[in-house]
């Protein structure tokens, strides 16, 4: 795709300060930029490569059209402006239409005829694919499920029986929604398996990562609200619920019956137990444990930051020791207050 | 299925007071049961829907009887009553019997006539799937391996040559078992791959979570005992032995060669490191770190709760200092003692 | 394959101490070991199966030469021994060349004429396989990828459209190298995606372990350099960069954009921040947590080992008061040099 210019600062919603009449037909890093490539900058440790780009134009934030030595695309979010950008420039990726031969499409599935079913797909009977979605190669999807309009699916995708996936939703190589949760209950020493009968229910715009794992609940659904957006290998635990348009970074962990709210940002590394409630508008930062609910907005944190190794050594040693140290400094305290 | 509640009662080992006579044919949680529905009552914090429950009877424990509005199914550990309620009470999953035209079944394979094995599946030379066992489509196993009677391998699911899996197994989509272990010998600077030899030896009763790996042994196998359950995401490195019905929550790594012993309960987000040994009855909290062998039973923990993010910001600091914050203690203390 | 003592001695550039013309044709472990097997020692935790090994030689260092019952194979890195030995004493896997049946290969690929292309493969249109290359059972190649000559890709792995991996690639089942990164920009309150445009690009001499995932770049590529080894279950986000002969452990993530240096060693369960940098030659202990650049080589932890869960309740609620009990601490130690 190409745009004038002036078309695309419309489009994206900035102010165009240079020449509407040249042609952008890509994205590219400042400092790769050419002539026919729109570039952004919106962090500021990118602010030496500006000066010297060849860019046709940079998207940026008023504070930096002063220095911009090319056309200047200005909003005040310019990452979200780039975003848009992207979207718009983007290569129309072909795909063949209809259902690939060595697909196993089950005739009591309903796939819809500009749907796009991938090699060695197996849909099985009462599921349905909507309009203008491609599910990619080798990827299952199970006895009534559905996939909703204009999704994406990658290749090697596993839909459990009973998943409903909404509309434009991105499910990247690997996913699995809807395995069994984890329910066990104990027998004398020995596991006794609880059968899992929820489904799960995925909202629309919603993107999964790769290898992602979404647990079925165990009676009621597991569900994720719409415009979540969930980065690679994350668990979400059965019977949990994501509020709607929260995003999660990698490797992310969340434990059954957990409810997270809205809005939240939930950064890499994360582990939250089940069974509890983190209110909308939350944001962890990476590697935070969240042991107990969370009823206020706001911003959370844990974990320890790397130290040299022997420095470390000395000072974990004396986590065993806090509550004593503790406790010391107290008896100290007093002895001085009795002192004077 | 449907029961009887007094038959149901007899086959969960529960005391039934009330009405012997009532059909049961599912189960449902306490808000939303119907007549026909049995509920259970097994944590405290779901009480209060108990007295407005619509549901024909509630599996509780003794102390809940008094409140309960409608039948009661009483037995000491309701949340075992439950699972074998649902397990009776389970719907029966059709699946096609034999082998699916699009599956690729070596001639030098033994595939039980009452198996099922799914479209586009591969099954090595030399490899067994017992009786009654079914394979999901698009699963793999490799030349050599075995999976035992009564099986259920979901899809998408890759057990590599010489893995051996026992009766009765619930292998998730994206397991993956027998991939070859981390190991690498150091040659001034690069690395040279360690060939490995060994298998992998999985019991019988053994659930393994969706996209979760174990690593083949690099000489002898690594061993995951009977009746092991396994969440989801989780690394078992090669040679780990797993003892008897060990439970094992989402995204825990276990390092090579490490032991852990029989009826632990290792929680999410753990972390074991390799060549160490856990004893029997071991409880691992969330996001545990385990370093070194643990010797004796017991409930051990470590991780750090999430605080206010300028609250951890300042504790965090100190955590660099604690070894010093130590030392200047012990030095008042001294000073304190030679002044008195 | 079998060897003559003498003729595996100099191959592994071992000294012989003993009959050179026995022959070896196996590699096992120390007690297990039988005549014609070599067995090693370099960890000194097994030195006590050395004096009673039935092997016919044991791969050893200098120091351990006097205690061996048998023929010694002695070399100042026994593991490296043990690998290049190992190697050489490989069974040999047939495989079948060629093309699979049931692979789909469009027209518009090219697959070198000894390379093997398992069952249920697809293998997209300007896709390349080099010589020798295996690509095992159900793995999809995307459109525009390609994998060097004499790789082993396992089965069920994914690599999207245009990442190219270099010679001798090992890449184990349920891989996905090329997903999307996680690019999103906030639209007030909802996310936009920020389309992917970047590839990715793997060295030569890279293994990455299973279901493992690789982003994609944004607009630049995501690359791996050579000699590269990566472990199960690790996330590396967009963009990073990993430098020669760093190995990582299972279960890390590597956020996006972050470069990492030549022969680093990350251990396992590892969290790195995006956006920084790691120097050549650091090693990170298991669970440290990396918010920021590392500028110099070195060794460097974090997190908390376990602790009995009752010290550990007490210690860990005092995490929330170390900058308090710090002031306190200063605040004493003030009033004592006023008294004195």
């Amino acid at each position: 795709m190409s745009y004038r210019l002036g078309e695309l600062a419309e489009r994206i919603g900035a102010e165009l300060r240079g020449d509407p009449d040249i042609t952008i037909d890509r994205v590219a890093v400042l400092d790769a930029a050419g002539p026919s490539a729109v570039a952004f900058l919106a962090n500021r440790r990118y602010r030496p490569y500006l000066e010297s780009t060849k860019a046709g134009a940079v998207i940026l934030g008023p504070e930096f059209v002063e220095g911009c030595p090319v056309s200047a695309l200005v909003l005040d979010n310019p990452y979200l402006g780039y975003a848009r950008a992207a979207t718009l420039l983007s290569p129309i990726i072909e795909r063949e239409l209809g259902i690939a031969p060595s697909a196993v499409v089950d005739s009591g599935a309903t796939v819809a005829p500009d749907a796009s079913i991938g090699a060695h797909c197996v849909i099985e009977v009462g599921s349905r694919v909507g309009a203008g979605t491609s599910i990619g190669a080798g990827s299952f999807l199970g006895r009534g499920s559905s996939v909703g309009p204009h999704g994406h699916i990658a290749a090697a995708v596993v839909i459990c029986r009973g998943v409903h996936i909404g509309a434009r939703a991105i499910l990247h190589p690997g996913v699995v929604v809807g395995a069994d949760g984890f329910g066990i209950a104990n027998d004398n020493g020995t596991w006794v398996k609880i059968p899992q009968f929820g489904g799960v229910r995925v909202g629309d715009d919603v993107e999964i990562g790769a290898n992602t794992t979404i647990d079925r609940g165990a009676l009621e659904d597991t569900v994720i609200e719409d415009g979540v957006k969930l980065d690679n290998l994350i668990q979400i635990g059965h019977n949990v619920r994501i509020g709607a348009h929260t995003a999660i970074a990698a490797c992310t962990a969340i434990g059954g019956s957990a409810r997270i709210g809205r809005r939240c940002t939930i950064a890499g590394a994360v582990s939250i137990a089940g069974h509890l409630e983190i209110a909308d508008d939350v944001h962890l930062t990476a590697t935070s444990a969240v042991p107990n609910t969370i009823g206020e907005p706001g911003v959370y944190s844990s974990g320890m930051p790397i130290q040299e190794n022997r420095a470390w050594r000395r000072n974990v040693a004396r986590l065993r020791q806090l509550d004593e140290m503790a406790r010391r400094l107290r008896a100290i305290e007093r002895k001085l207050d009795g002192q004077t």
